[in-house]
């Protein structure tokens, strides 16, 4: 464990069980799935904590709904804000219904039509910019401040982070003591709140974080030991394009992550069809990055994980599946 | 209720009550999911039943481990054959390789090699014939006598129809009594298994069969109250091809199914990619016969359905979701 003291850390094991109170009866407790195929494979004892059941179909539900059930009544009446084109989309809308919350979400008028009409149908009012002319952090605090909106990061957020790292939580109640825990990485949000849930709950448990090979930068960042960035990188994990960890992810992956591994988008989606074909289960590009990982042999030679107890999160399930089958 | 008395019927849920203790330990439990989203959509309340999880993919398993386990010492050491190239091969030879039992299957020559190789990887011999000039059943004769060996069907069996009734068997243990539930049909080893589970555990439910429209025998044999088949029909639910219910099948469907429903391959397909996408799972066409009745309103006008408890069989996963993908 590394020297740094944890009260100077942004978020403790204390805010992930306060989460987990908030999302008791509103967030599904997803399944943890076991196969025999993959303990053969890997010769490991392999669960899936399976977020792909998640509610809007990813764990973004969890942050969302722990930071909005947080706000003010005077901010809950002035409504959120967020700016994404993925699941976080998602999640504050459907959050913001739930709690009567008025959710807008501003999205590249590029945006595939299919998850603007998805973040309409939770509840959330839309509003596109043209991603050549205009800067979205930029518009989304002009259009927040002027209609006094509070602005819900997708992952640098201490609630975010807190509700995010329920998931661990969750997984290590039900499994017991864990030997690894393999979390996908973009933004590091889902990463450093399972490390830190991990470091309480199963506290021999090494996490590893696992990003795409083109956005490598909490891989470099972690390495380093400073922050380094990626813009937009190029590859099929949609949700890891993020460009960096953020001011309160970082310091907790620094402290609480013993490593971080990368794939290739070929592994990627050679893993993400053999999950769906022999596990049954739908997970997009993203989601199966740490599964991916692991069947592909990242560990090998760098951690001693034979016969060893292993916890995987699949992080979501959004996948356009069509899609990824011609591209394959 | 009919007044056929259901002693003179060939299989009773005592038989289904002791394949679950056969089963206990080595099928798997699959889990019973359920949906909001398909909840709104169908305005009822939906149970599935997911078999797509079973061991080898599919609820072939249930009827093949109970069958084999019954086997007397003797045809133990003789072996077992069986024709398939579908689920049952991959579940014949499952069993046998946890039972210690040798198992033959019989397959076309034009058989998926994928198939072909999956059979031989669960343990079992595979001879492939010339579906031209050899009839299967002959050839599966002939080398069970010649060897001694004993042959399972596929669900023309009264340990094979007990086996897949416990899928309802445990849908309802969960669940609680259900109104109606929803099965698909080939043979109607899990259609029937499953009814005559539903009548004693949960005796006011009301059992629903569904078929391919282009394979649609059972559907015109429970109609006209007497056996019809049809020869290899032109549908993608290739798991139900099956010419004919069986001897043991019709009397049981015809006794224990308050109706038959039937659904086109287009519906089939649709119902089986919203299932993947929004449900986060993986089945086969075979294996969303009955959710698609359901969510394409073919209960509607027959059935009162709407706000009642419904179980959905999921019978399997094993699909080649490229092909499929390519297909729509």
């Amino acid at each position: 464990m590394p020297s740094t003291d944890t009260k100077q850390l942004p978020v403790s094991a204390q805010d992930i069980a306060a989460a987990a109170q908030r999302l008791d009866g509103h967030a599904r407790r997803t399944p943890v799935m076991t196969s025999r195929t993959v303990d053969a494979r890997t010769g490991a004892q392999v669960f899936f904590k399976c977020e792909n059941f998640q509610r809007m179909g990813a764990f973004k539900f969890r942050g969302a709904f722990n930071a909005l059930s947080q706000l003010t009544p005077e901010q809950k009446r002035g409504g959120v804000l967020a700016y994404s084109s993925g699941n976080h989309a998602q999640a504050v809308a459907l959050a913001g219904t739930l709690l009567g919350v008025k959710t807008v979400i501003v999205m590249p008028l590029d945006a595939p039509q299919v998850k603007i009409e998805a973040t309409r149908a939770y509840g959330a009012e839309v509003i596109t910019y043209d991603p050549k002319t205009v800067k979205r952090e930029e518009l989304a605090t002009r259009i927040a401040a002027e209609r006094g909106m509070s602005v819900i990061p997708p992952y640098n957020h201490v609630q975010v982070v807190a509700g995010q790292g329920t998931t661990a939580k969750e997984l290590i109640e039900e499994t017991g003591a864990l030997d690894y825990l393999l979390v996908p990485c973009g933004g590091g949000g889902l990463l450093s709140g399972c490390a830190v849930a991990a470091s309480h709950w199963s506290p021999a448990c090494k996490v590893i974080g696992v990003e795409p090979e083109a956005g490598d930068d909490a891989t470099r960042s972690f390495r380093s030991k400073t922050l380094q960035s990626c813009n937009n990188p190029d590859t099929i994990a949609d949700g890891a394009r993020t460009p960096s960890l953020g001011s309160i992810t970082f310091p907790l992956v620094m402290h609480y992550v013993q490593d971080m591994l990368t794939v290739s988008d070929a592994e990627l989606l050679r893993s993400m069809f053999w999950i769906w074909e022999r596990m049954k289960i739908v997970a997009e590009p993203t989601g199966v990055l740490a599964a991916a990982a692991l069947l592909e042999g990242k560990l090998d030679g760098r951690h001693d994980y034979k016969g060893k107890r292993i916890g995987v999160v699949i992080s979501g399930g959004n996948a356009d599946i069509k899609a990824l089958c011609r591209m394959s």
